[in-house]
């Protein structure tokens, strides 16, 4: 049996066929178009999954289940989405009117959280006892994987680690709190510190490798010019180190997991990225001597939405 | 079958023979006498708990195993105490050393994450899915409990919610760290709060209420205070429960349990307390609509050590 993984997203929508350990078989992808009727959107998603099922070669009968990720929360019981803003989707009963295209199981939970579970199962956390995937792009997302299970909260509403109170009266926050995780450790805060730090400095590498455009800032450009050990940009990439730790050590501190997996965006930069998190880290710890989290980064890429998703159909296989 | 429930505290070790149901049966208590060597304290230890078994009639054979909880953090595979601050205690070998006194299977884990499952088991979390318990005391303690287990997480350094960042920058916590959860949501921080706002008013009822000496103010006092409108005593109490909702809050974005319990002596004020807390919580909340944590105060009071310890060695028992 293999499993059928839908990655929905604001922009396009990722089906793929899935064997139990994550391999993708055969995979395809349809615009989302979002903005129109959520038959419609549904419809593609439906066609698209179909023909991607036909052109691997695979029947109904070869497909166990089908899973989503979705960039919102759902309701398990009813297979409804309950809020997914990007797509301005509230209450849409996407089990069942993705089932008129294949009547199979379908599990449907938040984006963040299957990719976390999809490098549990074959990525940089795969065999690990609990992990915590933190997703650091526009905003700050997190996926909880706790026995070999994606852990979305009794209420479904939990692992939202880019929400989660950093700074008493800090930055103010799309949500409508003030100082929340995300406003410090996403791609976007490293934009911010970067555009300030600019500001100031006239005389940073930032500057030039922005073509002199302020608006053109990037995470990338910031951390180019860090590499390049542009004393401005090596500031603000030391700063964000220095909060981006202090969200992991909120982890560490709550959970101890046995990994914490960096994706996203800004995890694309890879070791200069990791070296400079786990040198900073072990001065948060409360018990010094002792083991804690190993941090990584993740290794699935764009992939691990899809992955992660057809793995929720698939009954936790226990190692030997 | 029976258990044995030892909590070990820096003042009294507590003893308890405790059914499956959490019931105690018989208990007792020696002093501690911190800074002996250990194999006295876990002589009087062992001691004591032969007395409480012969006391309530009972012998080895109806013993099915010792649980400890403990003011700091063990290791589960030896026995052994890791730390354990207020006694000084570093790798100390506390299971053999009580197995000298009663051959049995022996657990150990830290106080607050016993008294969190010993409320799962038999008090105001009985029966739920998942709980997080507070201790609101001198600092702040934390006991996560996930499908009738607790989780101390893989290292056996989690559960550590008084030391979660929560104010970038801000008071120096005793960690070594600066805004940690604990010197905001803790007795001490009750009673920082009320001593800068005597010194600036006073004529708050704060000064009759300790004798007109500052250094006599405790939490209660402030709470006190508070209940009988005394303007400065009520700033402080808001200021604290709206800090306390913070921390609460990091536990429903990160964990999102089905409960949330607040236990320790601040949690003593009862309603005065828990009605504030529910009020001024769902500001906080991104999923405004959503259901989310049940928030109440612990029942157990000082039991809950003894009995939560006494549960570590049952099997989790399954609600029909």
């Amino acid at each position: 049996m293999v499993y059928i993984g839908i990655d929905l997203g604001g922009t396009g929508i990722k089906i793929g066929v899935v064997d139990e350990k994550g391999l993708i078989l055969n995979q395809g992808e349809t615009p989302t178009l979002a903005g129109r009727p959520y038959e419609d959107i549904i419809g593609d998603m439906g066609k698209c999954m179909l023909d991607v099922m036909a052109k691997g070669g695979f029947t109904a009968d070869d497909i166990a289940a089908i899973g989503i990720g979705i960039p919102g929360i759902a309701d398990e019981a009813t297979g409804n989405v309950i809020f997914c803003t990007n797509l301005g989707w509230t209450d849409v009963p996407l089990r069942s009117e993705l089932q008129k295209y294949l009547n199979k199981p379908v599990f449907i939970d938040n984006d963040a959280t299957v990719a976390g579970f999809a490098e549990s199962i074959c990525g940089v956390s795969a065999g690990s006892h609990s992990s915590v995937f933190m997703t650091l792009g526009t905003g700050v997302g997190g996926g909880i994987v706790i026995d070999g299970r994606p852990w979305s909260g009794f209420h479904g509403v939990g692992s939202e680690i880019g929400h989660i109170p950093m700074d008493i009266g800090g930055e103010p926050c799309t949500c409508g709190n003030y100082g929340c995780v995300e406003r410090y450790c996403s791609a976007t805060a490293i934009i911010r510190m970067g555009k300030q730090m600019m500001l100031q400095h006239p005389d940073s590498m930032m500057y030039d490798l922005c073509g002199g455009d302020v608006s053109k800032l990037n995470a990338k450009i910031v951390f180019d010019a860090a590499k390049e050990n542009d004393d401005y940009a090596m500031k603000v990439f030391h700063k964000y180190v220095d909060y981006l730790c202090k969200g992991i050590y909120t982890i560490i501190a709550f959970l101890d997991p046995e990994m914490i997996v960096l994706g996203g965006g800004v995890s694309k930069a890879g070791s200069f990225l990791l070296d400079a998190v786990r040198e900073r880290i072990p001065r948060y710890l409360l018990f010094k001597t002792m083991p804690y989290s190993r941090i990584e980064i993740a290794q699935l890429g764009a992939d691990a939405g899809m992955i992660g998703a057809a793995m929720l159909g698939r009954a936790p296989i226990k190692e030997a």
